[in-house]
């Protein structure tokens, strides 16, 4: 369990949003204003608290970040948004700053209007319980059908880097909410710390989750409060690709923990997709393959279905000649110029088989660029899991 | 079972392609040349068949059509191609047309080439057991995981229309193969049956599977073969919106029985999308619902969750106030103007968890136009066809 940045505490409590009782409700706060930047889930139907949030987070500055799980305030109107906004003050009045100085995530249960007794009552005792150790017990309030907690740390150059996330049902389409939290005592301007988020972002969240899943309430909140001292970290400076790094590290760490958590998921799959003229068009072949079903059943039956990946690509809104395309799983070369090739799908499928952390690459032979996205097996735990999880 | 239409005859053997050693080659035969039109799989991975087919296809005129399941004859390269042409010269030559004259479909396995060996005897086979009762033999010979045959027949003017279909595992992305195979003896001109093919298609097919699910191996073809008698059906006419929605019929059909045969499902959905500015929007809005892997695993468990519905819709490309939008659930108004509306919750639970096909409406509250799609439950036992279903 990483250890918070200096001028931070956090906490986690159990204020009854969720039926089993488990903490649901958390606080982190920064002793003094924090450059605050923040990126939101592009799906149209946004909860109250991504409204709020996305808002507050221009101003650029903030305090403290207020969540809950157990209820996503989403669909729920104009009382919701007065509801995110009630809990950003009752936060704010019981740490002592200003409402628009907390941002405020939630996730949960969609449609069903936030329970605001045990919320506010929540709120107060996270505030009373917050702790230079607390991360982990925030990193456990988050939870919804996470199975563990995920924080992870880095240090710069006399900075250290906190993180924390959750989002166990896995990537496109199936959109369970992705939350993830940052915190560093650098010194860092607005600028830097917008450009470090949104590359690191780029490569790392918007690789599982964010971009093609898109659920009501995801978020991912960055908070640099500058305990640490030092001259401001400016943007293109070799200090802001150093801070950037060591961001995209966190952010790394905590998608790849989402991955592996994925709801009833026993594999993490790397699809890489190779030779394409552009990165984005390596990345649109690469979701295409990560988000087939079809290949992720194989994927858990432990079949080197190279096939369902030619099927899968396909579909990809690219162009490509298929009689020029390679498939390797497990580095086996099953498919060479779009038809069987040289590979041995007993290896191959040994592979699938026996290792946790499996790799599918495709080769498109039509340029340099590369790309690589996340995914995970679908078995028939992940249905269960989503069949039970009731409004 | 529906009856063949005059002039036509069908046949399904087992040619071992299959290791069930089940039915899996036959033949539809015309005993004179028949107007041909077809639509085929937008994926830009195509069997050979596919690729073959399609070139002939364009010629408007056809004799046969050979198709076999347990091997998709895709990902198989210039072999594959050289096999697709095979198996139509070897039905050509078994029942005395040119090659050119067989339309060529495969359905089943990826990236295993032909075995060409029991392929050519089994067509041997198919063409001496050719018989005017023999649509159900075909119907059960194209089956992959399916569970039942599927045949549709309908009555024109002077002329019969009969139908086939196999597609069992469901809609986008999931990628199943969808074959559809029509014969009628009605006089039609090429035009008047390209227009009743696109017409019918787009409002049955496209909304369960050709344009989003897009497998590799995906056609529905037409045969016409004029045996009714009667002055040509020319495009525009009265006769021909007759025809077109004879044929209609035959497609709705055969597309409802591939939803309710989906892999694993228990229920069918209809999910309709109202109030769009465009057939368009709604038809794009109504894809993304049905297309939500967590909406499915809902219906499945009876679980009216409304949320997942606003979720999914926000992910789909088209504009639209989630402040104005209303969701209902077997009839109750479960959402209205984006929040928590005043049906019954108990009364959509009811509707979901009794009743095999069950519905889901949107209402945009943007326009006039609407549209609406078909999908199923997703189920523990579809993963685990796809994850025991190997190369």
């Amino acid at each position: 369990m990483s250890a918070l940045p200096a001028g931070f505490t956090a906490s986690g409590v159990a204020a009854g949003l969720k039926p089993s009782g488990k903490p649901d409700l958390g606080l982190l706060v920064s002793d003094r204003p924090a450059t605050a930047v923040g990126i939101f889930t592009t799906n149209r139907v946004k909860a109250a608290p991504v409204q709020l949030t996305q808002r507050l987070v221009r101003r650029g500055s903030a305090r403290a970040i207020v969540v809950n799980a157990g209820n996503a305030n989403a669909c729920t109107g104009r009382q919701g948004l007065a509801d995110a906004k009630a809990m950003g003050a009752a936060a704010g009045k019981s740490i002592g700053v200003h409402p628009k100085d907390v941002l405020v995530a939630s996730t949960g249960v969609i449609g069903v209007p936030m329970p605001m007794e045990p919320a506010i009552a929540g709120i107060g005792s996270a505030a009373a319980s917050l702790s230079a150790d607390g991360l982990g017990d925030l990193a456990r309030a988050i939870m919804t059908t996470d199975t563990v907690p995920k924080t992870a740390g880095a240090e710069g150059a006399g900075y250290r880097i906190a993180g924390l996330a959750k989002g166990a049902g896995m990537i496109a389409p199936e959109m369970a909410t992705m939350l993830c939290f940052v915190a560093t005592d650098a010194t860092v301007t607005k600028g830097a710390l917008h450009d470090a988020l949104a590359g690191g972002g780029r490569v790392t969240f918007d690789r599982i989750s964010v971009d093609g899943c898109r659920s009501t309430n995801d978020c991912v909140l960055v908070l640099a409060n500058g305990a640490a001292g030092g001259d401001p970290i400016e943007p293109q400076t070799p200090e802001a690709a150093a801070f950037a790094a060591e961001l995209r590290a966190v952010l790394s760490s905590l998608a790849a923990q989402i991955v592996a958590d994925g709801e009833g998921a026993t594999k993490v799959a790397t699809i890489t997709v190779r030779g394409a003229t552009k990165e984005r068009e390596a990345m649109a072949a690469a979701r295409a393959i990560a988000d087939s079903v079809l290949l992720r059943c194989a994927i858990g039956g432990g079949d080197p279905n190279w096939g369902r990946v030619m099927a899968a690509l396909g579909t990809a809104p690219i162009p490509f000649d298929p009689n020029r395309v390679d498939v390797f799983v497990g580095g086996e070369k099953l498919c060479e110029q779009g038809a069987r090739g040289p590979g041995d799908l007993t290896l191959a499928a040994k592979h699938l088989a026996e290792n946790r952390e499996v790799s599918i690459a495709v080769d498109l032979h039509r340029g340099e660029a590369e790309a690589s996205m996340l995914t995970n097996d679908l078995t028939a735990e992940y249905v269960r899991i989503n069949t039970e999880y009731t409004t």
